[in-house]
């Protein structure tokens, strides 16, 4: 098994993923959101790129099953239902609807990944249900991280260097990681001992604290507290597995 | 003084390092062959992005005064003087030379930086030669890793994190570090107790040795072994300033 990393989306040819197994990481914060979403009993996501596509194919049924959710610069979009705090997206809200969702770094990473043969969409929430993910499939994969508006996010590295480093740690046969996937590794051994602290010092961490949205950076600092793996599937996201903690309380727990 | 950094050249828009000062990092091995070939006495070194390009402007000089350069994937190209080792860049090669120099990942990030206004070449070889000057100019700037055909390469970004991490340890006033950079220092103090190890499990440091160059290595992960600090000066690499071990006949002008 080959691990490949991508710190960015934006420099990825998209036929360079196709039929590849593809993990896309943007813990700040649609990963979360879509999570959450889909934990607490949406039917399903539907990530689009832009808010004119959002708005087309949310149509007639928009309201009423359809909501549309999330983002542009950190801030809610008009004729949106939702935002991008994952916290909105509660089981009053969301359950058994389809959510049309449009953030500015996660939609256009999973826009890449749209001719990947797996997709799943992991987060420090998920990360062990990202790990399972992984293994099960056996074969190689590729960590998208979501960056920040085309850069580099710190967050996201780490969340990905997580999911290297227990791979490494789970001693499978004939694990081969490339120069970013090893940095990775390093980076989140780095900042292991204090996520959250580490989410708060990321520019983009920064940047939300700044227009009031800093509760959400606990939110998406927890790990494996929203037990359910989201899964891209043609151009829906949905629930193709979860554990079974998923059932019983279905309350994350923020550490 | 705010200091960004990019792991890979592709993505960047050229006009977005207009007027800006910019360390363009390819330790293996653009960076450290044009500090050898400086430090050995060549006049100057003329990057260029295609081989015919190199052809065509060494015209008529070829052989003489002027000589041609440079790899691709990490192998001498045909009618070429000298490859990409820095070894080969011997004073007694070059001493007095103009070279037309092109790699695969280096001259990509120098035409990148073509509209910046101060633009200097680091490796580990020259790394304390970079920190003066980007003290010196005392203004933001943006390192650029070369990378590795697109790819993030680790000996480009430890580099830049011993940058990243001297500024640190300056303990200058309102310093900024955008995520990469923090991400690249946190690499450093990962990798710092064995550079060449770090080098030589690299992916570009493996393929260097499996084409029979891995005495490479070593050359490149020198800290301070070649004080000279190149500098693209239009469309030009010379050296503009150097150290009292350097010879008084390359006496630097700084501006």
């Amino acid at each position: 098994m080959r691990v490949e990393l991508h710190f960015t989306p934006h420099q990825i040819d998209e036929l360079a993923l196709r039929d590849r197994t593809v993990v896309v990481i943007d813990v700040l914060r649609a990963s979360t959101s879509i999570a959450n979403a889909l934990f607490n009993g949406a039917k399903e996501i539907i990530p689009v790129t832009s808010v004119e596509r959002a708005v087309k194919i949310s149509g007639n049924l928009f309201g009423d099953h359809v909501l549309r959710g999330g983002e542009r610069n950190g801030k809610m979009i008009e004729g949106f239902n939702l935002g991008n705090s994952p916290a909105e997206y509660s089981e009053e809200k969301i359950k058994g609807k389809a959510i049309i969702f449009s953030s500015t770094n996660g939609s256009l990473a999973l826009e890449k990944a749209r001719f990947a043969r797996n997709v799943a969409i992991g987060g420090f929430v998920n990360i062990s249900q990202v790990v399972a993910f992984v293994q099960e499939v056996n074969q190689d994969f590729t960590v998208l991280c979501a960056g920040n508006n085309g850069m580099f996010s710190l967050e996201d590295s780490v969340c990905a260097g997580m999911l290297v480093q227990r791979l490494s740690e789970a001693d499978l046969d004939d694990v081969a990681f490339s120069d970013a996937a090893i940095a990775s590794g390093m980076l989140y051994k780095g900042y292991s001992r204090n996520l959250l602290k580490m989410v708060k010092n990321s520019e983009h961490g920064k940047y939300l604290t700044g227009i009031g949205q800093a509760d959400d950076l606990a939110f998406c600092a927890g790990v494996d507290t929203i037990p359910v793996l989201p899964q891209l599937i043609g151009s829906v996201i949905r629930v193709k597995r979860d554990t079974e903690k998923a059932e019983p309380s279905k309350t994350p727990v923020i550490s």
